[in-house]
């Protein structure tokens, strides 16, 4: 694929800029395909695609036999938000922290090594750190890495800002992440450092990243004080939903 | 829009069904662009566009410089599924249940009207029921309508399943969906039914529902054991993730 933009993603980029900046109001209908053609210069095909795409995403109705109108809570989250609490809080208009715990080399037990699709006793690199939502305690965040990754981080100041960031600046190809979110009780070190009773619900997000050739990168478990972050998404009637409900059982 | 699916939509379609299939299988390279034009004798954009769409759904890697691979753990939810928890049941392979607790027909409450967005003391029907996944209990569901959609159920058995789908044959629209998860601990309510110590983390998805023309249709609230369901899904390097984590504070 070139590296321009085809007029499909310039078309929902700026639909979607505009539906964020809120110049096309959640309730309202969206400008109709001949409307949208005109302004862009476009033939339908383009403004179509671009609009599947604002349907797969949650910012605009089905369109069923009707207007497509703007729908309300519209909001994305960028490729390093999903990896990198720092960035979302950023993103989101907060102050990012971070109180290390711990980083640790040593060798993987067999979940993890399974969960990073390593050799057990293959070494790996952990880190335990506090995440701050504007200065007060919000997430427990535990990270685990392959040496190969994980060895940019051993003389890396972890209390100094996003190891991400660290690790995308280090040449590391972190290409696509899987996130699983279920609900878990505050364990001993949760309780002590989110400052709450042991067994506190917690919104876990546990998550597996991934290289463009399909090596595990990372995997993490990140448990969140529940009043400080929830997942919102919208679903369009005819929109596969890419948030999937599973079971253990 | 047309009825019929523009070529995009069924090369989408097509690549989707094979790689739950597995027919391609994890990790495997997706066939070229030039080998998918062939197949499906298109030219490059419905193929780059369906590719998109599967990109925005976690299905296949960004193919950033390389070629495109298959993603391992590629579930996707129909809006069905989405909606209705019988329907997402039947999906996963597992029997749906439930035992109603009451059916009320009763004012709104000021946080109720404004979740429906009617005017408080304005009759609304809900819903409360013990839900069953293979004959043991694992979620408990409240749902609220406004009079006009609820008073399809004042008739109806509520124990004989599918609320969803009765809605759906008493001809009520439901276009879009948001859902909000976070995690919250069992009240008494819960706690009863699920046979678990109250203030036991359990999984609690929010949800509004809506009709095409942006009225609100449902404001329900489920809350499921732990290790009865949790979600996942995949991100792409470059695709916004229509799941967006959102904070209270």
């Amino acid at each position: 694929m070139g590296t321009t933009l085809q007029q499909h993603q310039e078309i929902a980029a700026f639909l979607r800029n505009a539906i964020s900046r809120k110049e096309f109001a959640p309730g309202e209908p969206l400008p109709s395909e001949s409307e949208l053609c005109e302004r862009f210069h476009s033939s339908r095909g383009p403004v179509r695609q671009a609009m599947a795409t604002l349907r797969s995403e949650g910012l605009i109705s089905s369109g069923r036999g009707r207007r497509t109108i703007v729908l309300d809570t519209v909001p994305t989250q960028s490729f390093d938000g999903v990896i990198s609490y720092s960035e979302w809080c950023r993103q989101s208009g907060f102050e990012p922290g971070q109180v290390t715990q711990s980083v640790t080399r040593r060798p993987a037990d067999e979940a993890l090594a399974a969960a990073l699709d390593i050799e057990p006793k293959s070494p790996v690199v952990s880190v335990f750190r506090l995440r701050l939502l504007n200065g007060v305690p919000a997430m427990v965040e535990r990270l685990n890495y392959p040496l190969d990754v994980g060895r940019h981080l051993l003389t890396f100041d972890t209390d100094s800002g996003s190891i991400y960031q660290h690790l995308i600046s280090s040449g590391v190809d972190i290409d696509n992440a899987t996130r699983t979110i279920d609900a878990v009780g505050a364990d001993a070190d949760d309780a002590r450092l989110l400052e709450v009773a042991e067994g506190t619900p917690l919104l876990r997000v546990r998550r597996r990243a991934f290289s463009s050739n399909g090596n595990t990168i990372e995997s993490s478990d990140d448990r969140y004080l529940p009043g400080t972050a929830s997942f919102t998404l919208n679903t369009i009637r005819g929109n596969p939903s890419p948030l999937s409900m599973v079971s253990a059982r």
